[in-house]
């Protein structure tokens, strides 16, 4: 029985991959399941769920089921980075869209005691505190990333990053009037699946991981001056990064 | 009901959290979670299986529920890239390990028709082939990632790339002996939950997403001359990168 669930997910999985069912089409139902392969309708859910459990479908509730539309983000790390983007006053998120529109949400900016692993890679002392912004882009309705930056707050108290909007070129910008402009950056990933409080917070569907990004940013005498903790959904994220040897 | 199934699971994330419970401890089981919150034994069930959706713990059958370990292997992309690595004799892989040793399983060298993602991403023509290296790889008896890496024929039909040991510095080596050698590289990573195929390939238990990386090699000349298609288990693995601005 389990057998058959498999073997008809391994059908629907294999018309997926052909192009024969492309994302944003209805998965056959249960009923046309039942009738196509003569099984039961427990059966015949099992499979359902199956491309559920893999992230290859999603459910939409008294709907059915759905291929996954995936329209992928592309994040080019190096470009993000380059000074010929926030240089020019550009927002480091741009180089990800395109024309694609993202709105900034639930903006938080204050100051506070950094977490362990944060004072670690900022190498700040005991009791230094820092300045936090976290916020939620949204692109095109739908929550794709929670990013909280923290910053030494003895350098950056007085400055315009700790306010809501710090100005053109963003807080790079920023810190390069303060003389800390980041050269080089380190940046760690990692993908596993969601709590149900991340799940809730990014919207995310049955079978979606996260990556989780934490950037460090150096300045040119080799001081960390920034970590980024990112969050994204790995639904929508395509990372890029260009090397040489 | 749910409710207190998912109440329960946020104590266990807690007790995890917190180092309270470390990777490798056994999760209080379904009898301890009776008595200790008084709720019926399915609810404790939910509440496990909660934490294991999550990858936050894994079952052992006949034994119970385990604070999952994560003993990370540090995938350093531009380390790995370096021309002192390859150029110095040593293998790419060498660079992730340190001291833990792997072995590479299932080595496979054969000549085909490219897919058609490798055949665009290597400029080829209609007809032309591909040679192809796949081979999984295995740290402390557990397989991690499987590659598969594809070469134009025409370029490496007749040199040690075909061969099952292509000699110090690896395929790498033998590509700058042919005048081809890689020095730029961009790689492209996603992270999704495995199929059923893929998962038993890594050995992965439930609630854990792989990472599939494509890497393109290219030559001085801008050529790519290797496409690389990776697919990691995403329990062990934490990508590593290094960006100039």
């Amino acid at each position: 029985m389990a057998e058959t669930a498999r073997q008809i997910a391994d059908d629907l999985r294999a018309r997926i991959s052909s192009g024969e069912l492309t994302p944003g089409d209805r998965v056959p139902g249960e009923p046309a399941l039942v009738r196509e392969y003569g099984v039961a309708k427990e059966t015949a859910r099992r499979a359902l769920t199956l491309l559920v459990d893999e992230g290859l479908a999603v459910r939409r509730r008294g709907s059915g089921t759905y291929v996954r539309e995936f329209r992928p983000i592309p994040r080019v790390a190096n470009k993000r980075l380059a000074e010929d983007g926030w240089g020019a006053g550009k927002s480091i998120w741009d180089a990800d869209l395109g024309d694609r529109q993202y709105t900034v949400t639930d903006l938080q900016v204050y100051e506070s005691e950094p977490p362990r692993q944060v004072a670690k890679l900022l190498e700040l002392d005991e009791s230094e505190l820092v300045v936090v912004r976290s916020r939620r882009y949204v692109v095109e309705g739908e929550p794709v990333q929670r990013a909280t930056s923290y910053l030494p707050a003895r350098d950056v108290r007085e400055s315009p990053i700790t306010q809501e909007n710090p100005g053109e070129g963003g807080i790079y910008g920023r810190l390069a009037d303060l003389g800390l402009k980041p050269v080089r950056f380190t940046e760690e990933l990692r993908a596993r699946m969601p709590s149900q409080e991340e799940s809730s917070l990014l919207a995310l569907s049955a079978g979606t991981p996260v990556v989780e990004i934490c950037r460090v940013a150096f300045t040119a005498n080799g001081r960390p001056i920034e970590v980024n903790q990112m969050l994204l959904d790995a639904g929508v994220y395509v990372m890029r990064y260009h090397l040489e040897s």
